[in-house]
Order: structure tokens, then C-alpha cells, then sequence
């Protein structure tokens, strides 16, 4: 038979054991070696090859291993594998590479933009290399599926003094981001459950809402906060909401709202709201406004907090603080569920936030964004009031409003021919939230304060008739 | 009126404009100030109280920002709120603390725990210390949502130089665990969409599956991998397996049962096989067994792979490559979705594995493993037949049989007197497929090899009648 007639060639590296391996597999795919075909003994082929019996043996377990031979007791090797095996190893596909559209942008005014310079790369570096270390070993096995306890006190312990909220550190739930920990949430919910969503909001909840299967409604604003009419009309069970600082028009829910909003939640069982807190961190004037979640005595509000704002996006740490009844069914039925954050990267932020240095940063970064803040608005302050800023003195963007009689499509047309990335409203609301003057989401966080002048020019320019 | 009676407290840390907004506050919130009440001008409440403008002004616009009052042109401000206010501080309330259970437990044998004591913390550190620097700024803003290039090329080239899979690393998806990852390939599937998962096998995905509200059924097992009778019987749209090593017996999927899967997947549209390729890189003989994607020539195969295993499970790094059609799908419905991996961890691991720390890493990892398996098999080799190891060289876990006639319940019950964490055949399979004898899976990896003696010694202990 053909297998004697191997060639085992010493002078290259390939081990000879998978010279041959590679040889019989591939005597066996060409079927030039059939199905039930007994293969020469392992002494005998040793032998034959002038190699040890152990270079056979080792060849032979890898082809039992893969299912291309068996052995049996006392009778020796056959071919096991048959059929058109198609196990032919095609040369190497090219890459494709999608094309990159980032570096043709001039100015991207994208809200979810924050100031990168002034990140304190040092301090992180040095927390990240007291964290990884030897004697923190165990810190590389899987850790508590809702976070690790030392990140969750750390939470606790801020959102305590820096938003009045008391809350038990085992009622937070640590995960990769909003939309993973809404993904849990909503998974524990029947799928008759209704969403009503702000409108203008934040979009990507609506369509995460949507993707899952679930009805989000659009709820009008107005200047006190969600409309109370339009949630009762509506009647939903869940209602997502910003009262702190609504995105994208900065208004704050009035305090009158707040306790409508609690008290319709309370009138009957399973009525939540979440409270997404995205950047209240970032207020010019004043204090901070107070959570709903502060004045929620019958743990009604789902309370949603981020570090992407205040600390870095690219971190992908969020966390949510859930009443006790739907903590119960998180831990009862996602039983499944791994954190989806490294414990590392949770033991940094953890003692970046204990140690003090969280809140030290965003003293920093509210004077950096309000500088950034100030100097928009007074370069605005020229234009007005056909090009009018909108809003309360907070957040990372700013709403301006074209009142010139230019369309949105002109604007944005002329904006893409000046290679500026601008976010008109329509992008945050659904049409019949759309205000009969175009206005646009400018964040101004992200781009750097030698240039936020530039910046803007290159704006009011396109926005001018 | 009761407002022009507040004292300010000027000794005190608290700011003057802070005293009086929560003055204000408590008496609105108190019904001492009813809705509709006008307020005191600023300029009159400044002198009564000898404070500037500006204080009074800085109180009322927190006041007018959080709904308490309003102002009306050329009026002055009025009292908002209404209603019952239940905005009432509240002592902090204790923390409720869980019990702790590990600390009690003397030797968990967990098949998911892997060897911490050789983890390159030196090395990972240095990376980290390389990525986290001031060049890198741009990497704190959001980055792909499939995962950052630089990763997604990196893992393309590991899968093809170790794994002979050709992929693009366009088809690869990053995210924080298979679970993850999972959940987005399931959300984008039609809830009638049925699965058929081995059996036994990864009870997590079976949870993950039907938890999401899909139908997943067990498929039977045999010496060939899953039985082929099984699959065509249930006649599923998906099938999740375990090629490589079969979890948790370590069975190979043979290369026939490899090409009857394929066969089956091939013959209708929208058939697809989830391969799970969990920890492939722990082979005690011979050559890694090559996984099914690489002969999945017609694009139905989703590989799934993870660095929990091969590197740390607390690093939650994962990835998936997509058959073409169903990343098509991802990119046009999974649009409100932001990567789930820190972009710091990303280039961190591209790096560890561009330059060569990963093969190193499995290559040393491997050697570890293989004298713990070698240990642990010398160890239990005096007691055959009544315990008995099954399955394959390979994995971090062996699984042990007890043939002495004691049954499971016996001995998880000893197991638990001696602190000992056993994790019975029972935990990973339907009640069809439960044996007679009761096994057990023994995930030797993190187990320390100086107490790795002691506590397979604990296991024959318990084990025996």
C-alpha cells in the first residue's frame, strides 16, 4: 500500500510525527486510503520509516484524536473517516478593509465627546500598576457577577455625597456600558411590558428598546420636564427619563414634575422609572440638582449612572442602582451572568474614587468645561438672535437654534462641504417633536480649547445665510 | 413674612447662597410658603439679610433651576411647588452585607478557574504602563463598536496561525464574555428560532438561551461528539458544540461527525453551527485539534473564542467571527450598540499578543497544566477501576467516575463536611443524560501545585466507600 511509501524528511523543522500525520490525513481526504482500510502496524511502519515507534504512535493518537483513524483491541488502526471531506487548505483570503471616515472630519461636534487632555494619564498609570500585581493573584479569576464589592462601595460612597442618594452597595449592578446593563433589565421584563421615552431624548434607548421587542413610545416635553399628561394618557409601565439635566435640551425637571412622575409610578404595582443621570456631574451654576432617585421612598426609580462623562467613554463602566424587587429577579434568573467589566479596570476605578482623585478630577473638569461653556456662549452672544443658544448652564453640549429662515438640510449640506460633523435635533427626536426652527446639538467637550474658537467660527458661518 | 426671618450663619463652612436656598427650600417643601407666594426682591431680601445681590441671585436661581419657584417678567418670583412634598432627608441607612461563602471553602475545584501564579504580571503591567501614556489620548473616546482594529488584527492572525482559521478581521466582534456576545447574536434572531445544544454540555448557555425566551433543546452525545440522529430528529436552526474537546468530557468531534455537521448545516438556508472553541489550546499530546471553522467553506460556522481560559477569565475578553450574512445583520439592526471592552484592555491584548507574549504565555501555560494533569492522573492511577478518569489529554479539568457503588448525593454530601467544592456530572447535563455511576468534573488548574497532592487526596478521601 501507498502509506509505505512516505517520505519523512529530517533536515526541516515540522516534527516527524506530523510529517506523517499530515501525510495519512492527507491520503485519507484524497481517499486514496478508503474507509475500513487497515493501516500497517506501528512497528512495522516504525520500521519501515526508520523512525521510533513512539513518532508512529504520537501520529496515530493525533488521527484517533480527530476522528481520521480508530483503533481496535487486539486488531490494530482503520480508516474511520469517509464522505466528501472538503478539508482543503485554501491559500490565505486579503484583507478587506472598510474605509476610514474619521480623518476626513475638520471638526466633529459629537455630544458624547469629552475633553481627552486633561485625563490624568500619571495617576491612572500608577493605580493600574499598583492594582496588577502579584499579590492581587485572585484578582484574575471571575469576581462577583454584579460587580466587585469594593468598586460598589466605592459607587455607594459617591453617589451618597456627590447626589444624596443612600443606597446599599448590593443594590448596584456594575456593567460594560447603559446599553448592556438595559439589556439585562429588559431581558426580566414581559414583553407586553410599554416604554415611554422623553421625546427629544436619547435615541439609541429607544432603538435598544425596540431591538428587544418591546413598545417605546415618544412622551412631549415641556418646560417642567416629561409631560405629565402625555404619561398618563400613554399609561406605560416604564418610563425613561433625564430630570437632572434632559437630554438633549438641558431642561430640568421641576420639582413639581418629580413628585407627579413618583406619584403616578407609586399608584399602582410594576410602574418604574429609570433615571438616566448621564452627566449632572457638569452644572456652571449653583449646585448640582438632586436625583429623583433622592426623593424615591417607595423604590419605584431605576437608577441609571455612567463614568463615560465624567471620566473616560472608552472605559465602559456604568452601573445601575435597582430597587429590591426586580434586584430579587435579577439574581433569581440571570443566573448565567459574568460581570462584563475586568476586575482590574474595577479595582482601578475603585481606588480612583476612594482615594479621592474622582471628585478632585471633576472640580477639574467642570472649571475646563466651563471655561469651554463660557467662551461658546459669548462667541454666540454676537449672533443672536438669529443664531440662539438654548439651555440651562450645564452638560457637555450646547442647543443652537437657526433662526434665519435656513433649513436643516441647507445647514447640514453646507457643513458637510466644510468637512464639520453637526447633529441636528431631528437626530434626537421623532418628527413631531421637530421645532419649526432647525437646531443643532453642539458638543463642545471634545474639541480642544486652542481650536473651540475656530470651531465655532466654521459654525456660525454655515449657519448664516 | 416668615422669609425675612432667616439667619445666615456667616462662621460656617456652608455658603451664604447655600443657607438661604435651603432655607427657601425647607419652607416651600414645609407648606410655610404656599404655592403661588411672591417672594421678596433680591435687592430688598439682600439688605434685610446684609448679603449682596449676588448671593440672593445665586439662591434663586438654583431654586428656579431645581422648579421650587419661578420668575415672571418684570413681576419678580413666585413660589412653584406644590403638592406633598416628600423631599425629606433620611438618616443614611446601614449597608446590608451578603454572607461571604468562599472564605469556608478549603478546595474549589471549579472547572472554570484557571493558574494565577504564572500570569506575566511584570509584563502585563509594562503594556499597560505603554498604552495608558498621553500619545494616546484618543483612545479614551468610544472607539468600534466591534472591537478596535488593532485587537480584531491581532486575534485574526492568533485564529490563523494556531488555529488555521482565514478570517477577516472585519468578521470578528469583541466583546466582555461569550455571554455577551451571545445575547447580540440571539436578539438578532426570530424568537421562533430553535437551538440544539450538547448534552451534556454548557448549562450556561442553555439558561442564556432559553432565558432569552428561544427553545434549547439537549442533543445526545457520543463517541463520535454530538449524534447526528439527535440532530436531524430535532431538526434545529442552530446547533452549539464543542468540537475540540468536548465539554465537559473532552470528547473529539471526529472528522466524519465534523463533515455530517457541516453537511446538515449546508443543506438549508439559515442553518448554523455555534462552535465553541473554549479552551483548544490545552492539548497534552500531540497537535491542537483543528476546529471546525476551518472547514467551514460555506460561511455557516460562528466561532466563538475567549482569552478567559488562555489568559484571565476576569479580563472578560471574548470574540466571535460572524458568517458574512449574519454580520450584515449586526452592522444594520445592532446600530445602539458601543463596544463592551474597555479600549485600554484592547490594545493592551493586541499588543501582548502582536508581540509574541501570548504564544509564550500558552506555551509555558501549557507545560504547567500538563504536569497538573500528569499529577493528578499519577494520583487517582492507584485507585482504578472503582475511580476511574475519563476523557482526553487535554483541558484544565478531568472527570472522574466512581464506580464503588456510592452515589452522588453521598458524596457531595462528605464533600461539603470536608469544605470541599465538587462539581457533580449532574450540574452540566439533562436528566437523560445522567449515568449510572455518579462523576464528577475536576477543574485542577487553580488548584496551587504544592497543595495540588493534598487536595486530589481530599477528592479520593470523599470518593471512597
Amino acid at each position: 500500500m501507498d502509506l509505505l511509501s512516505v517520505h519523512l524528511d529530517k533536515t526541516i523543522d515540522t516534527p516527524l510525527y506530523e510529517q506523517l500525520y499530515e501525510f495519512i490525513k492527507q491520503e485519507i481526504v484524497q481517499e486514496r486510503l478508503p474507509y475500513g482500510q487497515k493501516l500497517p502496524s506501528k512497528r512495522k511502519l516504525a520500521n519501515h520509516l526508520e523512525v521510533s515507534q513512539n513518532t508512529v504512535e504520537t501520529a496515530f493518537e493525533q488521527l484517533v484524536a480527530e476522528g481520521y483513524i480508530a483503533s481496535q483491541p487486539r486488531k490494530g488502526f482503520y480508516v474511520l473517516a469517509h464522505g466528501d471531506l472538503e478539508f482543503v487548505e485554501h491559500p490565505r483570503k486579503k484583507e478587506i478593509s472598510r474605509p476610514e471616515e474619521a480623518s476626513s472630519v475638520l471638526f466633529d461636534f459629537s455630544p458624547s465627546k469629552i475633553d481627552t487632555e486633561a485625563f490624568p494619564f500619571p495617576l491612572w498609570r500608577r493605580l493600574n500598576r499598583q492594582v496588577i500585581d502579584e499579590s492581587n493573584h485572585d484578582l484574575l479569576l471571575l469576581g462577583d457577577a454584579q460587580g466587585d464589592r469594593e468598586l460598589r462601595q466605592a459607587i455607594a460612597h459617591y453617589v451618597y455625597h456627590a447626589r444624596g442618594i443612600d443606597c446599599d452597595p448590593d443594590t448596584i449592578v456594575v456593567g460594560a456600558g447603559i446599553e448592556v446593563l438595559m439589556q439585562q433589565l429588559l431581558s426580566l421584563l414581559p414583553s407586553s411590558t410599554i416604554f415611554g421615552i422623553e421625546d427629544p431624548g436619547y435615541q439609541l434607548m429607544v432603538k435598544l428598546i425596540r431591538h428587544f421587542g418591546f413598545s417605546g413610545h415618544p412622551l412631549d416635553m415641556n418646560e417642567e420636564g416629561i409631560s405629565i399628561e402625555a404619561v398618563r394618557h400613554l399609561s406605560p409601565d416604564y418610563i425613561y427619563v433625564t430630570p437632572s439635566n434632559h437630554f438633549p435640551y438641558g431642561t430640568v425637571t421641576s420639582i413639581n414634575r418629580r413628585n407627579q412622575l413618583l406619584q403616578w409610578a407609586n399608584e399602582t404595582e410594576n410602574r418604574y422609572i429609570i433615571e438616566d443621570d448621564y452627566d449632572s456631574e457638569f452644572r456652571y451654576v449653583g449646585k448640582t440638582i438632586p436625583p429623583l432617585k433622592k426623593m424615591d421612598f417607595n423604590d419605584r426609580v431605576i437608577y441609571l449612572g455612567s463614568f463615560s462623562k465624567s471620566l473616560i467613554p472608552s472605559l465602559r463602566i456604568s452601573y445601575m442602582i435597582l430597587p429590591k424587587k426586580l434586584l430579587a429577579q435579577y439574581r433569581e434568573r440571570l443566573t448565567f451572568h459574568h460581570s462584563t467589566v475586568s476586575r482590574i479596570d474595577q479595582h482601578v476605578l475603585a481606588r480612583f474614587i476612594q482615594e479621592g482623585h474622582f471628585e478632585k478630577h471633576l472640580n477639574r473638569m467642570r472649571k475646563i468645561y466651563r471655561k469651554k461653556f463660557e467662551f461658546v456662549y459669548q462667541l454666540f452672544e454676537a449672533y443672536k438672535p438669529s443664531i440662539q443658544l438654548l439651555g440651562e448652564q450645564s452638560g457637555l453640549h450646547v442647543v443652537c437654534e437657526v433662526r434665519n429662515g435656513g433649513t436643516e438640510e441647507e445647514i447640514l449640506q453646507r457643513a458637510k462641504q466644510q468637512r464639520i460633523k453637526l447633529y441636528p435635533i431631528s437626530y434626537y427626536a421623532s418628527k413631531n417633536a421637530v421645532v419649526t426652527h432647525p437646531q443643532f446639538v453642539i458638543g463642545f467637550a471634545g474639541i480642544e480649547e486652542k481650536k473651540l474658537e475656530e470651531a465655532v467660527q466654521y459654525i456660525i458661518h454655515i449657519c448664516q445665510k
